[in-house]
């Protein structure tokens, strides 16, 4: 049997003492533990990109991995605290939407809101959840404990309303872009399960428009671009996005999360 | 019985080799090691902004850590390096005052001058001593020799003035900006036990003065405030910050590291 | 017997998923593997700076560490992907002049070009080789599958043109400046090997000029200089660099990377 692994995604940076606070108190706890970093730059308070970004790496993970996301601009607040079960994983966050994509993407079996106090770091600070209810009950978990011991079963668990694809007609739908990555490439909401759910069959996408641009260059990977060109490409994320040769396609096109893309299917 | 655990605070960044190399040289001598980054993005030979943030973080660790801190501007010169036993860490840093945060929390068993070459790393570049003195320095420790193998108990090693409070009167003191985190908020150096030793007992904070800005609001976690509004909070490194809902408070302030702060307490 | 360590090296960055969907497929394979960053901040699709940082690196860890390194911009094309053994190690990369320094420091015993797609994840995204190819045949060969059953030996692997030193005189050389690290040191191509192969014999160093400045002073260690001034040191890399007391040398100097060098020797 492996020691218990564990992820951890986080707006703390990693300039600062948050993330190393969480992993001791995690190694206090269950000092067996194993810690890999998904990222800590998840920008300050973006539940979206929190999501994101923990959507397109969790399922890379072993079975009976523990995924950790803090990305809490309501801590200290009334806000629950999560503990979500489902057939591979468990996930323990804030109720604030940033497992939406989780719920999309998986069956969820059970979801515990965290109560259960013995389990806490205490004085537990009021501004660092993270530290003080997070990482115990995470070690706690690692350990063994059964979900059950933290807290409640609920249903009423928050999600963010994720933009769906819409359909406009037989050949077209309405696509938002969901995230700029570092090289400035446009992902879309359009996974092959979206198209699929959309037209009731799989589609072939033939030409996008964003920003007022027609696009209508399709690559299979971004070397086979050249010069200045936009083109679309099928991600590694599952997903459709737009790029450019060598440059940032946000910024040639201006474009922002939240763009429209229309999508033409041939 | 666990692999040892390491933890690492440096100045090196994240982009070079520096970081690797040292955790490679303690995995060649301790092949069991189990190494944590605190943070490598400690601001360039920023002594105490190390100081700060190991303080910050090494007692959320299990017993028995080893943390090293490399942030050593005088690496070459005759500057020593250092072992510090406490009753539940060793601590591993040249003796420039990084440390000086740990001995004023701390109770110090005993500090070793390193000096016995035959734990080092040869030849020893005059330019990283992280890679060859302090990390197969750490290895061996990790391994289980005694700290008394590596030389010399000292007692004159040196420490950082830190600026106390001052007080100036029944109900009021003078404390400064320890450290602006990465959202812009001020953290004083006003900790429960600094405001005890101050003025003999517990005292309640009831207003701050900034550059030249009278701060009156107080909350217990950032998601209170709303608006511009400035506040002070009781953070979760044990110490009053100044900030600012979702906007950096050093800007609205124009303060910086040492600025002054007045408390008044009610 | 020690869990297999494996080192990272790439340009992902640590924003994105990519570091960690590559980090979840090799413990997927190899749940006992132990991972450790070099880095992923080498510039965006930069093969010489990614060579340069893990020649720099690789050495300080135990044999038998497998060292996967990702700097891969034609990733999707038809370039190979490599497993190069040496006696103490496996290094994984796109066959792409990235490992042209380990070709000029390890004597290189075996070439394997990856093909075997039985050890790939399905489906193989032709955008992501370090999350579908490059990480699952490190998590097999960490778990002790044979080199040879991933593909045949091949001979031809590309090799950048390094720059060598250009023997001027009896009494010269030029060199380039190979890498500028984050402090604007300039770190050139002249190390102890280097320069002995140019004259036949060590030779020492005593002047240097680089766009049009000529620098005279050596230091050992960088806080013997002071105020402005320009000086040479031999780092910690093992290479001769071009420093400037507490600023940036290649600001000070207007030097890039392939910046030429004349050094005179006495």
């Amino acid at each position: 049997m492996q020691d218990p692994l564990i992820t951890l995604t986080s707006d703390f940076g990693t300039r600062e003492y948050y993330v190393a606070a969480v992993k001791g108190v995690i190694l206090r706890v269950c000092p067996a533990a194993r810690i890999v970093d998904i990222t800590h730059d998840v920008a300050s308070h973006d539940v979206l990109e929190g999501a994101f970004t923990l959507s397109c790496a969790y399922s890379s993970f072993p079975q009976r991995t523990i995924h950790l996301i803090v990305v809490d601009p309501d801590v200290g607040s009334a806000r629950r605290a999560l503990i979500v079960c489902t057939d591979d994983y468990w996930f323990i966050a804030p109720d604030n939407g940033v497992l939406s994509l989780v719920y999309a993407q998986e069956k969820v079996n059970r979801v515990i809101s965290i109560q259960v106090e013995h389990y806490f770091r205490r004085p537990v600070s009021p501004t660092f959840h993270g530290r003080d209810i997070f990482a115990p009950v995470v070690g706690w978990l690692a350990r063994g404990i059964d979900v059950g011991n933290f807290g409640p079963e609920i249903r009423d668990y928050s999600r963010l309303a994720l933009p769906p694809l819409k359909r406009i007609n037989e050949r077209s739908c309405e696509g938002v872009v969901l995230h700029i990555d570092r090289f400035g490439n446009l992902i879309t909401n359009a996974s092959l399960q979206e198209i699929k759910e959309c037209f009731g069959r799989d589609r072939s996408l033939s030409r996008v428009v964003i920003e007022g641009q027609a696009i209508t260059r399709f690559y299979r990977f971004y070397a086979e671009a050249s010069g200045d060109e936009l083109f679309a490409i099928f991600g590694s994320s599952g997903r459709y996005e737009i790029a450019a040769s060598k440059k940032s396609a946000a910024r040639l096109l201006n474009a922002k999360r939240g763009s429209r893309v229309e999508m033409e299917f041939s």
